[in-house]
Order: structure tokens, then C-alpha cells, then sequence
């Protein structure tokens, strides 16, 4: 150990790379890190979302990137701190146009990782706490214009006599909170949705729903939950917090409004937008298009033969809305992930005679545990309690590169599988097949690298336990007029059959909106390319197209769960207001696609 | 000055103070206090709001209410302070019922004041935090109701087949605030309000009217303004704030709902209060009933000969709406307080020929000199940099016993006077009278004394200073057909009248919904009794009638600024709770009725 304080050893590195890089010494820089190191950025040097991995790649980015961005102003903030032999600290610095805040991590005095993300554009910060709004205009002034008066002729005017620079497709958490952060700096918005109301793509989904994410990991940018907000969000809760948060918040948010098409004008450099508009077809010629469509928002259908034939009743699970009909008859639900679990708890909460089909491999999480296990660090009441903030967490959270993730996540699963050992255990002996990930890296990886393949249960595994819920393992052969045949021979009887087979991906909304090739040039969204099951190669290093440049310029994706849309939100309003301040925005290591869906 | 330090100060007096309370010696205790100091008691030992004011009145409460209340665990949250001579810091304690939160102020080793406020009653805590409800209850359960169907259970339930603990008459900001603070209690509660949609009282006033008080002393509970509302909140925008804020906190709000009477059924022992509730007539029959009808609810019209013989319109304040159709008319606006000023501002922005008639002197406190100078330590953004939440403000802001606050309010307007100088000089040489209350001890003074009086400047005088909007000082002989003539023989000219003359006492609802004779037990509203201008001796020591019992049982009013909403609804919050759950609360120092209006 060295003998200098963490906070000397933080502040001496960050002056040693404030040199080198004032010289424009990427070698010098490059030599501050480790042989196995990485650099996070977000948008603030690359204009991207992308990590170095390696010393090669840091000293090409510092090369490329980090110095034409005229980086400056490095400063530890606050004390710097040491476990384990990491020392490590939060950090300030500024580029020519931005300011950032970020986190090193120190192994023998070079760096591990780094994370630089940026905060604000100088000369466009958002108007807070001491630079709010007066709200009103002290004098007099002839024919002022009220606050209600401006907001009602803008959304008079936009996306009629005036245009927004951006169009959002899809008003839910992800438009929202995007949302948000383009009215906070001044950036032009529409948010188109097919739903009547902000928050009706939660409350139409099965009666049951809460959210599976606790409270502390769900707040929306600017606008925390009050205090006594339930631990699990209720859907119909939340999407009434969704409606308010959207007014309060201002947004230009036409529901029921379906986007149908949208093309790119490479003569006026805008695309057109075609939405039928409470019946009325409007076109919206926004610079920037985001789809915000959600990232179950494609529902997978599997194509088994007789599917046409089945005489009772077949929904996909997101069409699925309560079991209040199905009492005493017969239900089939095939799938065996969050949604599968939640269906199949809801239909014999209301008296059906529910079998599962599990025709994979499942990871099951405890709910509390997983709390306790994966989240409680950062996001609970005792977080809380010791001073980590949303903002903090998050950061915390963010710098952790993808690459390095999966060795941290083996020993909490670990612990997970001997905590729940006899929960495991029993549902095992029910024939549940389990497993904990392809390298036992278990549920946030899944959820990064397929955004599937795992419950958290909050109740439903019981009932496969004990046998409530029935359970059939192996592949379906066809569909018959009355149920499932299976590849074993079997059949089950059903009235109902629920597809929880879960979605495509966001791409597949490129294809509905404007065409295939575009699809297809944007390629696959979410995953890491980690080569485990539905995650296929090569390595990308950061999430596929997520909330950064795609390959079809000014065509956008922003999702995810409430965290991330909170966390990421600010990353690709950051990229939209530059642009439109025509502040340069050169993307360094723009991801190619590898696969098209 | 002593040697030990602040903290060991409180320390120690802390515990010379439970020593003295342990041994059930109320002597021993007062002989702590100084001869001139003051026990300031919010609902925890007196279940009342009131303040003992000298040794023997402290004494008397020791012995009569604190005492009987068993107070224990007395001790010093964080550090003591030292400025000027006075040591002080913040205190926690309990009751037998109860936990508790204050503040004491030491000269020279004796209290000089003491605050104590209720926090929460045991057994009864509000679920927030770590103890927040799930949300979720996982597990399975058959025919389980969602949050949703409880919540439209109740609201469908609630004052039709079961009954609310309390009604609230009048669901603007006080109605609402306290609503919520019910609601966190577990208070069956509706709030009548006649309007349709919470926000409509605000939304319905004059076009360009905004709070005159800044973000940071207008937080409602819980929910906090994101950090970029503006300075001043217009009209609209407060109003949306509460209708969302109504929404988020689950109130059974009835809005499109009249109260049209009340009465006190004695054998059930509850209020039989009929309301036309969206043209039904529907009788609710609480326990307890709320006049949260607003500090402004009861217009004043001055009754002058021949006022219905004037041909042109005539409104009285709360009337008006906007300047728009006055353009090029002549416009009188009697009075000179806020509403005037704002009023005359709008129609002379409107282009009206506008003539303000000033019958008495007048308090103007320049908006931003009152921020800097009267709200600034503990209400504004440095406030907030420096660590003073929300709580902390409201409670060093109770902390000083309105007797105490005349002479410390005094400096405070004399560099008013003195920094604004120049203004107030342009403002007298245009024939305006000005004051600064009888005892120059300013604006807040003036609002808890007559909750009139004055006008916080925002650019109208400036109007009168440089002659735009004329000025008539004097007193009004009568209403002619075309307008006002003076009893200096003048007569001034008018196509529109407004009456900006003000609000009777509170008890004016009580009157029109009870009776006459109801209404004088009540007594007067507000004011302290201070013997100033509109505000009669003899000294009440706190705000009459509000917040706390009324010499009308179950009777109780609510209302005032956003701030005294906010952090007084809790006071009656929990004096509602503890009857609700049976908790004695003996009321001490119930105070007498002086003033029938």
C-alpha cells in the first residue's frame, strides 16, 4: 500500500493526465493506465456511448478523441477512498464546450477504469435552482403574455404552424423522461403516442402488474418519488405518476396519435412523420426522429403448426389483461420468464387450472433477496440513509464497464443459490429447469445482454413448487384445435393459450415505420454481443444503438427499464441540444452492426 | 460568556430540564426559564397551538399540561450554536403518546424561548422510508384487489356507504395540504369543493396574478417543486401543481360540489353536512369538520349610497378577471393593497385609463428587497445551498413567539427604508401615503395581524410613481351613476369599478353554512390581538381560531399562506388522528373569544 493518502494518490494521478494531455501527450496519458484498463465515456468526449478496453484502444481514444475535445479543469471532488487496493474518487473536469463529472479507480497507482460523462453544454446549462425562472416578468409591460398563454400557443403552434426539432414515437416512461430533459433545454419536442393518456401503456397491461424494480431504482429524471411511494409500483400508480409527471413537466404530448410512417427528406434534411392525430393525419417534420417504442414493444409470436386452428382462445402476453374469465376453465401458458410467471399467478389467483410450459432454461431470482443482494448497495432506504443519491448511484453504477461486470456478478449469485438454497431446491424437485446464466452471471446480465430469460419472483414460484401451477417442460410439435401437442407425445388441454414468448427487437420498429433497409442499416438493438445464448458475437463493449448514434444518422433509440431511461435520458438530450446548437459533435468509434436483428 | 461550549450548554440544561420533569417538579423546571421567556407548545403537551408568555405562564403549563403529558427522552439533535449571546439548538423529546421535535434559545443560562411541535404519535407513525408500504403483496392470493380496484373501491365508497372521519369545506391549497397530510395518517377524509378540478380557485383569478411569495416558502408537503420552478408561480401553473398533487396523493377530492349547510346532530355526536355534489344533494356525516375555505373567501363590499345606481360594471376583486375588454375605458380601483395593485397594472397593461383611490396609508415592500432582507435566511436558494431544508426553515420560523417578532422585524424594515430610499421618496412626491405598519415593524407583522395592508411591489408602483396609473387619495362620499364622487368634492369618472376592499374574518362560512350564533362562539379568525390597525386587543399570543381548537368542538379551521398550510396542516392532522384513535387530548389554554368578526 502506498503510503499516501487515497485522496493524494487520486489528485496526483488526475494532475499527471491534466499534463500529459495539456502537452497533447497521448503516450504519457495512455501510460496512466493499467494493461487491462478501460475508459468510459458518455457523450462527452467521443459523442458516443463507448469504452476503451485496453491500453491500446484508451491511447487510440485519447488520441482521437479525448484531446480535439480541449479537455480541462481535472479535479478530484471530494475525498478519495480505498478498499480492497482500488483507490478511487469522483472527478470534475471540462472540455471546450461541455462540463463533465466522472470516477477513476486506481490499482497500483494506474488507472483500472475511468468514467467521463457529460453534465451540461457551457452556454446552455438547464435553468435550476439559482438560475431558474423568475416566473414572473417584474414591471409592467403592455399585452404581456401569461405563462398560460405561451404554453398554450405553443402547443397551439408545434408540429402545426411550427416544427419540433425532435419527435419521440412512443409516450411512454422512455419518451417521458427523455421527454423531460429536452423541455429542460429548450429543445423543440413532440411526443407522439397511440395511447389515449401518458401512462395507459402500463395500465393496460394485466391487472396484476407492479413493477419489479423497487422504488429506489425507478425515479424519473427531476422529480422524485414522495416518500411513502410503495416499494413495488403498482401499474395503475404508476401510470397515474406518468400523467401527472408529463403535465407538470409541460411536455407536447399527443396521445392518441399513432405514428404510421416516417421518411427521411434528404433534400430539406428533416424527416416527415406521418401520424394520424386524434383521427386527423398530420405531418411532422422534426430534424431528429427517437423511437421510444419501448423495448417490449414488438410482440414475438412463435409460428408452430395448427396455431390458426386452436378453437379456444390465444393472446401474446401483452395483450393478456386479467383472469377474471378464465375461473374453472382451462389455461395454457407458454413461457416460462417474468410475464409467464406473473399470467400463469393472475389465472390461478382467479380460480383457473393453469399449467406452464417451460421450454427453456429459466433464471429465477428472488425478489428480496435480489434486493438485498444485487440492488441494496445503491438502490434502497439504507443507500439512502448513508448518502448515495439517485445521481450518485446511478454514476456509481455506470462505472463499472460491460466488459468487466460478469467476473463482479458470479459471487452475488453465488451467494443468491446458497441463501435460497432450499427454494432452489424445491423448485427444482417440481422440474423446473433453472439456470443462473450461461456463465452463472445471473439477472442483470441476462436483462443486458437478451432483456430476458429470468422471473423475479414475487410470489409464482410457490405455486410451481407445490404444484398449484402445473408444469410441462420440452418443445411444442403444433398447436391443435384443442390445446398443445407436444414433442413428447403428450397434449395439454387448453381454453386458453397465453404466448409469453416475449418481443423482437426495437429495430422491428424501424421496419413498421419507415422500411426494412433501415432496419436493417440500424441493425439489432440491446446486447452486448457477449456470445452467450441470444446474445451473439462479436463483443460490443456497450449496448446495441441504445440512447447514442446509430448508423442512420439523426434516427435515435432511447428505452430501457425506468433506471436507465432516468440515467440515459440526459446522454441523448445531451446529443440533441448540441446538435442543435450546431455544436460540433464528432462520433468517434460509431458501433458497426453485425446483426440485423 | 462561558467557558463550556454551546453544546454542552443545551446539554446541560436538557438535562436539568428532565431532572426537574421526572421529579414532577414544575417549580424547579420554570426556575430554568428566564423571567421574560416563552414556551411556545405546538399540540404535543397542550393539544393546542399556544404560547406561555413569562415565568409564571411557563410555570403554569409546566404544571397543568406538560407535566400530565409524562415527557422524557429530552435530548440535543446535532450541535449547539452560539451567536450574540443566545446558545441554541435543536431538540428531540417525547411524550406518553407522542414524539416530539423543537428548538431552545438560552441567555445566559436560562431559556428565553422554547418551541416544542409534535413529529408523530406512537403506534400511529406515517409509512414512509424504510417502513413504506410494499405495494405489492407478493405470494399468492386468490381474488387479490389491485391497488387500483381498492382505490376506485374507496373513492366509490367513501361519504356514500361509509362515512369520512372529517370533511374539509374548500379544497384549494389548505384543503388539499391538510387532505394530504390525512391521508399519510389513515384519516377517511373528502374535501368538498365547489369548483370543479383542485386549482380552479387559483386558475379563476385575474389573468396576470402570480405568488407573491417565492418557490421556496410555497412547498406542499411531501412533494417537494423540481428545481427549476420558477421564482414566482403563475396562476396556472400552481393550479395544474395541485391538481396533479391531489391526484398523486389519492384525495377523495369532490370537486363541482357546493357546501350549502352544516349542522351538529348531538345524539350521533357528528356534523350533518349537505353538499350538492355535481347537482345531487348528498348529506355527509363526519366527526369533525374543517372550514378550509381560504383566508380570501368572504368578499368585503364597502356599502356606499348609491352604489346600485351606477351604470357601468362593478366587481369586487375576487371578481375580476382581466384587463382585456377595458381597453381605452376609464378604470377605478378602490383600495391600494396587493390585489389593487395588481389589478390596476393589468388594465393599464390592457391600455385602460386607470385611477387607483387610496383611502388609507399603505405598506410597499419592494419584492426583491423583501427576499433578500425578510425571507432570504431562511427561504431561498443560499438557504438551501447552506443546508436549511424546507423543515428546518418552517420550524426556526416557529420558533420565535409572535410577541418576540415586532422588535426583531424592525431593523429589517428600517433597511428596507433605507436601501429603497429613492423608491419611496418618488412614491410619496406622487401623493402616495405610505406606512410601515403602527409600529414599523413592517409587512409579515401587517399579514398576521389583518392579513391586509400592504402591497409587494412587482412593477405597479412604478405606475403610480411616474403618474401612468393617477392616484386619488381620500375617502369615497358615494357611487354616483357614472362613478365616485369624493368628499374633498371631486368626482372621478368610471366605466368600471373594482372593489378592492378586501376579506371578512374566516367565521363569515361559518355563518352562511351553521348559523349566526355558531359563528360568534367561534369568534374571529386571525390576527393576534395586537391592538394595531384592524387587529383589537386584548393579546392572543397566537393566530386566533386557526389550526387548532376552536371553542366550537369539532369545528377547526385551516388556511393561510402555502407555508403555514405546509407545515400546520400537520398540527391539525394530528390533533384529528389522535381523536380519531381515541388518544386523550386535553386541550390546554383553550383561547376565549374577544371579537365576533
Amino acid at each position: 500500500m502506498s503510503e499516501k493518502t487515497p485522496t493524494q494518490q487520486v489528485s496526483e494521478w488526475l494532475t499527471a493526465l491534466s499534463a500529459a494531455l495539456d502537452r497533447g501527450d497521448a503516450a504519457a496519458a495512455a501510460a496512466l493506465f493499467g494493461e487491462d484498463s478501460y475508459w468510459r465515456d458518455l457523450v462527452t468526449f467521443t459523442w458516443n456511448i463507448t469504452t476503451a478496453e485496453g491500453n491500446a484502444k484508451v491511447r487510440e481514444m485519447i488520441e482521437r478523441a479525448v484531446l480535439p475535445a480541449k479537455p480541462s479543469a481535472w479535479q478530484l471532488e471530494g475525498e478519495g477512498t480505498e478498499a480492497g487496493g482500488v483507490t478511487e474518487g469522483w472527478i470534475r473536469f471540462e472540455t471546450g464546450v461541455a462540463r463533465g463529472y466522472g470516477h477513476v479507480r486506481l490499482i497500483a497507482g494506474k488507472a483500472w477504469t475511468l468514467l467521463t460523462t457529460m453534465t451540461e453544454l457551457k452556454g446552455f446549462e438547464e435553468h435550476k435552482a439559482s438560475t431558474r425562472d423568475k416566473g414572473v416578468e417584474h414591471g409592467v409591460h403592455p399585452d404581456r403574455k401569461t405563462w398560460l398563454e405561451q404554453r398554450q400557443q405553443e402547443a397551439a403552434q408545434i408540429g402545426i404552424t411550427t416544427q419540433p426539432y425532435v419527435v419521440i414515437v412512443g409516450g411512454g416512461q422512455g419518451g417521458i423522461a427523455l421527454g423531460a430533459r429536452l423541455r429542460r433545454l429548450n429543445v423543440p419536442t413532440v411526443i407522439v403516442e397511440k395511447n389515449e393518456r401518458p401512462g395507459d401503456s402500463w395500465r393496460k397491461r394485466y391487472k396484476s402488474l407492479c413493477l419489479h424494480d423497487p422504488v429506489w431504482y425507478d425515479h424519473l429524471p427531476y422529480l422524485p418519488f414522495p416518500d411513502d411511494w410503495p416499494v413495488f409500483s403498482p401499474k395503475d400508480k404508476i401510470g397515474d405518476w406518468l400523467e401527472s409527471y408529463a403535465k407538470v413537466m409541460e411536455l407536447n404530448y399527443w396521445g392518441d396519435t399513432e405514428c404510421k410512417a416516417a421518411r427521411w427528406d434528404a433534400t430539406q434534411q428533416e424527416w416527415q412523420v406521418t401520424v394520424q392525430h386524434k383521427g386527423e393525419t398530420v405531418t411532422l417534420r422534426p430534424t431528429h426522429l427517437v423511437f421510444a417504442t419501448g423495448m417490449s414493444a414488438v410482440p414475438n409470436l412463435p409460428d408452430y403448426p395448427g396455431m390458426s386452428a386452436f378453437k379456444g382462445t390465444q393472446v401474446h402476453s401483452s395483450e393478456y389483461k386479467s383472469g377474471e374469465e378464465w375461473r374453472g376453465k382451462r389455461a395454457v401458458v407458454v413461457g416460462s420468464n417474468n410475464s409467464a410467471h406473473d399470467i400463469c399467478a393472475d389465472l390461478w389467483e382467479h380460480g383457473a387450472e393453469v399449467t406452464m410450459v417451460q421450454r427453456s432454461t429459466t433464471h429465477v431470482a428472488r425478489s428480496d433477496t435480489l434486493m438485498d443482494l444485487a440492488l441494496g448497495g445503491l438502490y434502497s432506504e439504507s443507500a439512502v440513509k448513508s448518502g448515495i443519491d439517485t445521481a450518485t448511484a446511478d454514476l456509481s453504477f455506470a462505472s463499472l464497464p460491460y466488459k468487466a461486470l460478469p467476473p463482479l456478478q458470479v459471487p452475488v449469485y453465488q451467494q443468491m443459490k446458497e441463501r435460497d438454497a432450499e427454494f432452489y431446491a424445491r423448485l427444482e424437485k417440481a422440474g423446473f429447469q433453472l439456470d443462473f446464466g450461461d456463465d452463472d452471471s445471473g439477472l442483470f446480465m441476462k436483462y443486458l445482454r437478451r432483456g430476458s430469460g429470468y422471473y423475479i419472483d414475487v410470489g409464482a414460484s410457490e405455486l410451481v413448487a407445490n404444484g398449484s401451477v402445473k408444469l410441462k417442460n420440452g418443445a411444442i410439435e403444433r398447436v391443435t384445435d384443442s390445446g398443445l401437442a407436444m414433442q413428447d407425445g403428450s397434449e395439454l388441454k387448453a381454453d386458453l393459450i397465453v404466448w409469453a414468448t416475449g418481443y423482437g427487437s426495437m429495430n422491428g420498429w424501424v421496419a413498421q415505420l419507415i422500411d426494412q433497409p433501415t432496419a436493417d442499416k440500424v441493425g439489432k438493438c440491446w446486447g452486448l454481443g457477449s456470445g452467450t445464448s441470444k446474445d451473439p458475437g462479436p463483443w460490443e463493449g456497450e449496448l446495441r444503438n441504445m440512447w447514442k448514434p446509430t448508423q442512420v444518422p439523426n434516427l435515435w433509440m432511447q428505452g430501457g427499464n425506468l433506471h436507465q431511461n432516468r440515467h440515459y435520458s440526459l446522454c441523448l438530450a445531451l446529443q440533441l441540444k448540441a446538435r442543435m446548437e450546431k455544436i460540433p459533435t464528432p462520433v468517434y468509434a460509431l458501433a458497426p452492426v453485425h446483426h440485423k436483428s
